[in-house]
């Protein structure tokens, strides 16, 4: 009499999970070195210094009154904090009162998503897209409806977003810098997407959301990356710091609701109530105190970036295809088979430990996490070569 | 088009979730020192020195691998290591598999309710009992049924078990000791209700769970905690360290589905599945590794035992009616008037913040939480006595 619907999610864990799982075991078995893991977006740039020192301090204070509860949205001074660095980053007013700090981007989706949909209403999402979408727009009983991105540049296809809005949309999704395949979305994207959604509303007669889900904001290699809330007034922004200040397993980010939205109030305190509901009581409160001391540090790029170069002048001389990435960490390559599964398991003969595209909602590709050592990935290509060859 | 249900919960936080707020800025305009305040469980006694040493030296090493995600259910050696506590502790064979670590114990409860069981469901509580059961169950739309507490003593009333028991029960949440009287479960009480739901399972043909809520294991003042899962086999223990640690704000607690169960395999993986489900990606690691080393720490508990001495004798020789407490931290105090609420209020103008007990399921008392400084339980008790004069 169990819940059948969590028993099949627990019993097959996300593709990326499964791998990341395997992984871990194979490096028991053979050597850490042994096992080319492109896996999970486990940054392997160190969190900056600082959050150990602040992290420190901290610890030297009244332990009753630094681990003790916040408010459910977090310290006040913290999301005060918060406001301040979108302010200032963004030329904007935000306001304290608009941010819920959450455990992590994924409590932010899974939140965002619970507090502005009911049963039957339909979210998009621009596929290739993170798999975990999936499960939070089922959680809540309502219906994925995925839209192809563009072909080759992966913006947003305005054409067929509209052809997909309908009555019962009540958001869409967009990740920019992109996961999978490090998309950034241009201002000419947004603007073309904002007026949609404007125009779809009036038609329509409905609030339609973005949620703009935005963990890889900071790891851009030097495209703009607009700030959404300033194109479409009714977003939603959800950050976490697991990938720009190396906090994966920490937990810490939050939800913004931008100020310019009409019904800001509103949508927030919708978010305080599905915080609630789903058992949130409050985001590990020495990391909100970390966050704000460390939200205005830098992300280290430039390891990225060597990374994304050795990566793909490797793949390209072996004569692999991908899309050039302009942010985030990820490298969306082209199986060599159309089934991206049965690639995926070729490639793990060789030790390489590649994510098929099928999860995100595609066929024939596979996801590569370039956050790894720079040792792995060159002395993972003899084994992309010997893959390529196996082909041949 | 926001979700009302959320927004309703978000507009309406807990009573107290709102008294709290309430203290924090009550301390603000008039000083600490003058608030008397009772409404949130926020343990006084600091974590222990331990805590901090330990978290400091994890600082120190290799900030990739610290903070990287572990798996769902939580870093291996972590799992590990509370099965090794449970089964030293309770004398059985607590397998890690079984082990869920979560962000808390509000997130151990959603994860399970959303785990066990599918909408239409009931799921009964004794009352009173922590309001929060109430969101969970409607969130997972399923009906909450509140059995009252047999009275003098608060233990299960297993008659009136046995009547609202029925086809659609999929679990019965207890929490042992309790909050908000203070009730110990005696091993007889536990042994009558696994009888009763082992009959009630055979007669319906189906399985109810037994949900064990205790964060409040080792508060007691004395009173022998039987461990659950040796007494009715269907039970799933959710636990936290936020009172045994002294760490309520950094959300680390653990699920864990008994190995006696008969389905203890698939309820692990349903409860996987829901933690999925609901946004949650692993527990803060960092607070998983200090977990590891400071699960066996003993709670300071002669501290809550003076505090309560203190407040029960305070309140004794002014005339207040409560219930003695056998472990947790609080204090069940009847109200001066049928309307708790109004009773609340008027405890306000005298600084004193007492929740009302409506939001419990009962009316006509109130919940103090004594985990708080000596100092403020006697600076109090001229309030409680001008409070208790103006009802003259």
């Amino acid at each position: 009499m169990i819940n059948e619907k969590m028993f099949a999610l627990g019993d097959e864990p996300s593709a990326i999970r499964v791998l990341f799982a395997y992984g871990l075991k194979r490096k028991a078995e053979i050597g850490a070195d042994r096992v080319f893991d492109y896996s999970i977006g486990n940054p392997s740039v160190p969190a900056p210094p600082q959050v150990a020192e602040v992290a420190k301090r901290l610890l030297d204070s009244d332990p009753v009154a630094l681990h003790g509860y916040t408010p459910s949205a977090g310290a006040p001074d913290v999301r005060e904090a918060v406001a301040s660095h979108i302010s200032r980053r963004y030329d904007v007013s935000a306001s304290a009162s608009n941010v819920y700090l959450t455990h992590g981007a994924a409590a932010a989706l899974a939140i965002s998503i619970a507090a502005i949909t009911v049963p039957d209403d339909e979210v998009i999402v621009i596929s290739p897209y993170f798999p975990e979408y999936k499960t939070w727009i089922d959680q809540f009983q309502c219906t994925i409806v995925e839209v192809p991105a563009a072909q080759p540049s992966f913006q947003p296809d305005i054409e067929a977003l509209a052809q997909a809005i309908g009555p019962k949309t009540s958001a869409v999704i967009i990740n920019s810098p992109n996961n999978p395949v490090g998309a950034v979305y241009t201002k000419k994207s947004l603007d073309d997407l904002a007026a949609l959604l404007t125009k779809k509303e009036e038609e329509l007669g409905r609030q339609i959301y973005l949620i703009s889900d935005e963990p890889y904001r900071l790891i851009s290699y030097g495209a703009e990356i607009p700030w959404v809330p300033c194109i479409y007034p009714r977003t939603i922004v959800c950050n976490s710091f697991s990938k720009s200040l190396s906090l994966p397993g920490e937990r810490i980010g939050y939800i913004y609701v931008a100020d310019q939205m009409d019904n800001d109030a509103e949508t927030s305190l919708a978010i305080a109530g599905a915080g609630r509901a789903l058992g949130y009581i409050c985001a590990s409160v020495l990391f909100q105190r970390i966050l704000k001391e460390c939200i205005d540090l830098p992300s280290d790029v430039e390891s990225y970036r060597e990374n994304r170069k050795l990566l793909t002048e490797g793949l390209g001389a072996l004569g692999y295809e991908y899309v050039e990435p302009d942010g985030a960490f990820y490298l969306w390559v082209k199986a060599l088979e159309p089934d991206a599964k049965a690639f995926s398991e070729r490639a793990k003969q060789f030790e390489l430990l590649l994510v098929p595209s099928d999860s995100f909602g595609v066929t024939g590709w596979v996801r590569l996490s370039y956050c790894i050592a720079k040792d792995t990935i060159v002395n993972s290509m003899p084994a992309f070569k010997a893959l390529m060859e196996s082909y041949k």
